[in-house]
């Protein structure tokens, strides 16, 4: 047995949440694709089945009340609240993080509205949709959009500065940006701070209500476990509640929707920030999901991760040649998320290689194999081999 | 035996959609409620638990490839296609009613930019959410927004006009508007004519290409039967995808979604419409459910709605005492969809005893019955039993 092995048995026997692991349905794959997919909590099958046969296909329409189809977006943003630091009562589940990050940036503009602000920054190391989205959301506001990376932040703040979308993790690079005085810098320029927590919700800690955040998106498939595609979500918070204006005002977010009328009066809180009616079957598969984190603290969960993420920067660095792969992670703690990004030659062509011997990351375009360690079901033994996996293949590929 | 109970008896005998009910998980319930939440498709239990359990569970990422999540939009769109007169290549499924009416709508209107257009005209019957969206689509266009009713359209229609929106049928009344005509109407004044199928999709023909119809929109959970919440669909034609220019221009809508490109470039075609990650546990539940139209002609669909609901308010008619209820349903088959709304006093208190009785329609405030015929799984004798336990509850309360 190598010095890593023995190492690794040791961490997962020291490891405070090896436990989580049986909550979910995994084989021998050494899975780190988390941060793109959740693996399947094994809650989900039969409660998706119970919410089919019995909520739909036996209550049918009555199940909108006593199912609480209706109120599960409120209900399930309750659950998902404490994950991000965020009270009760300011997180609405429901539609795309695309559509989101539109609702949160229209919104964003508008409360500034009035003051001159007409210029949106956006982070230009972004995942893409982001900015494509900004930019509709500049276009329709009147806006300006400004792309600028994160760190440039604080200097492109301006009496012009209306909103700011940041990215609490980079897709590419797991990079963690500093949310506290970012969102800061943001609000010393009187500006409004958007967050996009896709790659740290269910990661790390996020402090939304500690930091002042104003308003934040993030989807629910990666580290908090939704399912393919599962609705994402929208946090505003309490005090701006009052005055977020909807560019996507649907009947849901109506104060009384059922009333029918002719005429938009925005409902209290929350659930101003719901549109049409919500996607039951996946968000309840969520909602089910999301008991896997009963009795975890998401510091123990950062903890772990950091723990993971460190041992494989380690165990690459002991098995592959120098210089055959790159880490484009920040070795800094307080700068890493929940992943390992390595540039390599030929990376879609080793993905594929590692994929058929049971560890699968994935390939960002054009040279990056991407690593997401998930601390509810990855284990330390899992990291060792996925790095002695691939300092195979790299061999394999050499030879 | 009465002469009606005999008459439903011969109706159903001769019933050449009576095969389609077993496809449907039914009880003794008569479910008249199809036209807010459909039965559930027998096949749909089955194929959402190998969605969770091998494709998500076992398969995990590798189904966004192999298991065809990646396409479903599409390839859903064109199953869907068929049933509202459409080619294939033109609807995209995703996203909520509410959200596809506002990229419809502001669609249409950048559709017409430079040619001084800046009014859209919405139907003032219309179910609320597509008067809200409405709104927001004007506000965020600089139009005006002008409320008509569908018969005022021709006169209300000006070189103003850029967009018109419409409801095929109305969800209240149950009234059917007269696509063609308002369509020609639309276009003869240069505008773009865009149509909310929610209650006519699945129930009668609606002749999208035939018609000249230029965008389009409609829920999946009512006649389709997609199950609580299923995503909703956008029709763009054919001649119109170069020029449609998307408020919601996400990822999934680029040309090349996994360049992940700073900058926008739309894909051609109908999944230009698209918009973030497809939700894909609803998504492939609802196309197991369309498996029931396999086979099935929407024109037969259309003469069994019809022979329905004659049948309905025959029964009402002679079960009901005179001036208890009142139909809001037009009595000409061209103006009529597939429901019958009665109006009738205390109609909360009525529809809570006859959901008792095992009739289940629904209230729509203040004062309607709304009973929905679904051809697939609504026989003669189900018709009958309404309009006799509706006459007995209305009995009751009178004693």
């Amino acid at each position: 047995m190598s010095e890593l092995t023995a190492r690794a048995q040791e961490l997962d026997a020291a490891d405070e949440l090896a436990g989580t692991r049986k909550q979910f349905v995994l084989d021998d794959v050494v899975y780190l694709d988390g941060n793109s997919l959740g693996a399947l909590p094994a809650a989900v099958p039969g409660r998706v089945d119970d919410v089919v046969r019995r909520q739909w296909g036996a209550l049918r329409i009555r199940s909108w009340d006593e199912s609480g189809w209706w109120t599960a977006p409120e209900r399930i943003g309750d659950r998902i609240a404490p994950l991000v630091g965020a009270a009760a009562g300011q997180i609405v589940v429901g539609d795309s993080t695309s559509v989101n990050v539109f609702k949160a940036l229209v919104g964003a503009v508008r409360l500034v509205s009035g003051t001159g602000r007409d210029e949106i920054l956006v982070d230009a190391t972004t995942f893409p949709t982001d900015g494509y989205i900004a930019e509709s959301a500049a276009r329709m506001t009147g806006c300006a959009l400004r792309a600028v990376t994160p760190a440039e932040v604080p200097d492109a703040l301006s009496g012009r500065t209306a909103a700011v979308l940041l990215n609490h993790v980079d897709y590419r690079t797991g990079r963690l940006h500093d949310l506290p005085s970012l969102t800061a810098a943001v609000h010393a320029a009187g500006a409004v701070a958007v967050w996009d927590l896709c790659h740290s919700a269910g990661a790390l800690p996020v402090g939304l209500d500690e930091h002042g955040v104003d308003l934040a998106v993030g989807c629910t498939y990666k580290y908090l476990n939704g399912g393919p595609g599962s609705p994402a979500y929208l946090y505003v918070r309490r005090d701006l509640q009052d005055r977020f204006d909807s560019p996507l005002p649907g009947w849901n977010s109506h104060a009384e929707p059922f009333g029918m009328r002719p005429g938009y009066e925005p409902a209290a809180g929350a659930l101003r920030g719901r549109v049409g009616t919500p996607d039951i079957l996946s968000m309840l598969a969520l909602e089910a999901a999301l008991e896997v984190w009963d009795g975890v603290s998401i510091e123990a969960v950062r903890t772990k991760s950091l723990a993971l993420t460190d041992f494989f920067l380690e165990c690459v660095s002991a098995y592959v040649p120098e210089g055959r792969v790159e880490s484009l992670t920040p070795l800094a703690h307080r700068e890493r998320g929940s992943q390992v990004a390595l540039r390599c030659d030929d990376a879609g062509d080793v993905m594929k290689r590692l994929i058929e011997r049971g560890v699968v990351g994935d390939f960002r375009h054009p040279d990056v194999l991407r690593f997401g360690f998930t601390p509810l079901y990855v284990g330390f033994g899992d990291v060792e081999r996925a790095a002695r996996v691939l300092a195979e293949t790299l061999g394999d590929l050499a030879g």
